[in-house]
């Protein structure tokens, strides 16, 4: 579809909508989704325990593009394009490792950990390494949370640091450490993994482990007294009352989302577990349960659910036109110790069973979207969420 | 391949010559194909013992479409599009089932058996379910046999109804059930498939097995003494000897075609099966073995072989450029009981070992019409039939 | 990508630098890289010692296509395009047999060794069999080795024959036998196989098992007092210490390149062989060991090494746009006995070893070329052969 096509399609598009069939089956369209928004924003590559020593590094992937994301130094993370300046095979081959130097394995061209080239045999004399390098792009460390952006001038990172950083701190993430990372693969073009994830309309009838706890799935059952309930132990237990969101299209730069907020767990639920209970120890600087629950979000496609004894970080990568993938991080103190201060298992039982569940949903949704006969329908109050987003996306893909 | 480019192919493709490459290989034309002919034609989807009681349905997939077939009263089938009317999911999502209401398991919208949406929560108080339905299509029973058509205003049905009661009538399809069906995938374009069962010039070679019984595979040494005993015994088995045959350019109607004609087997087989002899009571009125059997067509890709004792209808549909399905019915009379009147593995043994082999062939023949060196040759005597259906192949996608 | 836009890409290609991206991912350049250099070239298809009685074939496949080379009679190898020339069905469909006749399983059209048609039933009385063959392409035997070519009027083989006759009369090729042939799968674009092929600068890093024993891998080492050593014994070996090489834009026609060239082994290796030491009986008329090995080419993308011990013949051919092959065949003396004169297992490992790290090398190779990121590098001294290859390449293709 060209530019022309594409633009005349985003002015006709209806308001609380769902999208056109195009944005989910064209290919120029894709092509457009991932250098306008996934190159351009804030992405979320992992956390600063999975890089504890110099010289470690783990891949971070998406649609094609490969990045090595390196602790350079003591204090620096480097994210590096996975594409030896050679001839361009992969320099970095498993997912994760350890090294002084990256070596290409291919012909040996030796990189410092900060891309620089430092050796290449049978170059001729006449061979300047000084202007070789990895291609770099930007990383932002938040709470020990890596943040990366492809684009050559990010939007500035800094608002959304100050936007989370009061109401992040309780939870001492740059203390945390990563108990699980699973990726789950989605065969359905990315922005179907997103919807999914920005409604709690389909949390109840596809949901049940997540509804038994969760007030999101039904909020009119929801009272102001429940959520005064639990703001006003908030701070007892050390947790901020606020909420912030500067997203999609009232973020203060492209692709620098950020949101943070709070909402009461149905009674007998302390945090997302099978049974409400805890499954690992209070995070950070928590003193208790307050019966609440948070959402907060960094950048377009990066969520997390923070409980007060573990957190869980959402990312959704286009892989290509009908294949994404979800990649969600556990997250608990550095200190507790698997099979003594939490059971693997149960910490990550309830998002993996409902990400699975999801996989299933989204799926599903992206055979019916490609048929002849589908017509994008109207948006529930439930979808407002999505509706920023999409609202967003077509501006943010606009030609 | 653009609409000029796809005219001018058409207009210089010689008589009674294979199809040139690119209609087995250009995405547009396969687009063609599915828009101007599988969307516009009546195809079998099943049969009525398929779902006897109401809210009893099954799916029927083709390119990329699927749609749900519905007893949704007594009296009454529908055919919807598997497609929620809200943000595309599918609906149903195994092969087959029963239920009262028809719920999207994404967000619960739940819809009625004729299709009409019934329930979809959090909607607004300004929201209105009564212009809101599942797309339906077109549906029309024949003694039995569910047929159906995407059309806005398909061809009329009633000379196909008039054209084949009658000679169907001895069979009592209505009165018939599935005993075994099975979807055979090819990976070929689905012309291939449906070239490969439009003439009986590879039944010789291929089909050794069919070619024991079926005198369709020698027609020179099929005599006309042959077919006269056959039909003077016809009529006291309860038999038609009527030959009826509006298919393709002769059609009534677009994709509205009909035919019903008799042919001997081979003396000492009265069926077809491994030894040529009965694997299942006689059928519906029917009174004796006459030596013959019957092939009968609806609509363009729709075929029977109707035997004495049972029944099989074939189906031809794309799934995408380079894959097809073939799926079959096997039908006995409904009283008949497996193991006891009929053992299931005689009964399907023929054709299921007739269409592995189709399978093979075909799979064959896709990867050599894709060779650069491809060049269509001429039709034998045998391929009438074929030459029949690729005439109005040719005509029904012309630009 | 149009002809305009990739005769723009040819010509502002800069010198000694990796090929554009396009080079590997766009589809119109992939039909030109078939089109242009596949059908037009001289190709290694096998050795006479597969198809010893009349009537033996064997398959040779790429790019879709499919062809039997056949032995017609006592003194003649036909290549014959494996379409049938009724309906385009394939007509051999395994990799290798033994037939009188060729006949298509379809509809049993039945052609003679040399592709004529020779039988096809219910044609009618007017149809012409004689017009009718299968295509057939050019053959050329080289002591032993067949190479075939597509084109109509293929450049001339005779520079090919005398240009190597000499050199490669010691060996005996045309008494040798095929001990093994492999397939490697490679998922890649064939230029990166071929680039691969075409250097020893990744010897070093990437094949320690080459490397102990061939100088090639380490050029800077090889001293010209151990090249004057092995051209002092290579006479009395009965071995030519004579070097041609026409090759790419130096080849006296397109496709018909052709070179032959000796070099030392590291002291203690005579052969290519785990420990260095001989693992077959000395081919031809070879008189002992000394100590150099021998490269040979014939066409552009099929390569030779000859040992004193035996050769292996590689040939890299596209399978589709990101699939190609790398065919290994290894012959020895057609005397030589497995088991007893050699063990297959020790003959084949230094390839086997080295062609199964090849194939993973290129494979992370083509993932990043695919990089949005990716960005040619410049070639290194060691890389002359690939430049030469690939400046004749953008030439060839060039619109």
């Amino acid at each position: 579809m060209d530019k022309q096509a594409i633009k005349a399609l985003i002015e006709a598009h209806p308001a609380r909508t769902a999208l056109d069939q195009a944005f989910y089956t064209d290919a120029d369209i894709y092509e457009r989704d991932v250098s306008q928004i996934y190159l351009k924003s804030w992405l979320y590559a992992g956390h600063i325990s999975e890089i504890v020593n110099i010289g470690d590094w783990f891949l971070f992937e998406l649609a094609g593009e490969s990045v090595i994301i390196v602790r350079s130094s003591e204090d620096q993370v480097s994210a590096l394009l996975n594409v030896c300046r050679h001839r361009g095979s992969r320099i970095c081959l498993e997912k994760k490792g350890c090294a002084r130097r990256l070596i290409c394995r291919y012909h040996a061209w030796t990189y410092d950990l900060e891309g620089h080239l430092r050796g290449a045999a049978h170059m001729g004399e006449d061979f300047d390494k000084s202007g070789i390098s990895l291609k770099k792009i930007h990383t932002e460390v938040l709470d020990g949370m890596i943040y990366v952006n492809f684009a050559e001038q990010p939007a500035p990172f800094e608002p959304v640091r100050e936007g989370l950083t009061e109401c992040l701190r309780p939870y001492r993430l740059e203390n945390a450490r990563v108990a699980h990372r699973q990726t789950y693969a989605i065969e359905a073009n990315w922005k179907l993994s997103v919807e999914n994830y920005t409604e709690c309309y389909h949390c109840a009838p596809s949901h049940p482990e997540y509804s038994r706890g969760h007030s999101l799935a039904k909020p009119e059952a929801r009272s102001a007294a429940l959520m005064d309930e639990v703001m006003s132990r908030a701070q007892a237990c050390g947790l901020s009352d606020k909420s912030v969101s500067r997203i999609y299209l009232d973020a203060e730069g492209f692709g620098a989302d950020y949101a943070y907020e709070r909402y009461p767990m149905w009674r007998g639920h302390v945090t997302g577990s099978e049974d409400g209970q805890p499954v690992a120890p209070l995070m950070g600087d928590i003193k208790g349960y307050d019966g609440g629950t948070t959402d907060f979000q960094v950048g377009p496609v990066s969520f997390a659910l923070a409980y007060c004894d573990y957190v869980v970080i959402y990312r959704f990568t286009p892989v290509s036109l009908h294949q994404s993938e979800c990649d969600i991080s556990w997250l608990v103190n550095a200190d507790a110790e698997a099979g003594k201060d939490y059971d693997k298992d149960r910490l990550v039982w309830l998002w993996d069973v409902t990400t699975a569940a999801d996989k299933r949903i989204i799926e599903y949704n992206a055979e019916g979207v490609k048929s002849r006969y589908y017509e994008p329908g109207p948006l529930s109050k439930m979808e407002d969420y999505t509706w920023k987003y999409m609202s967003w996306y077509l501006q943010a893909i606009k030609p």
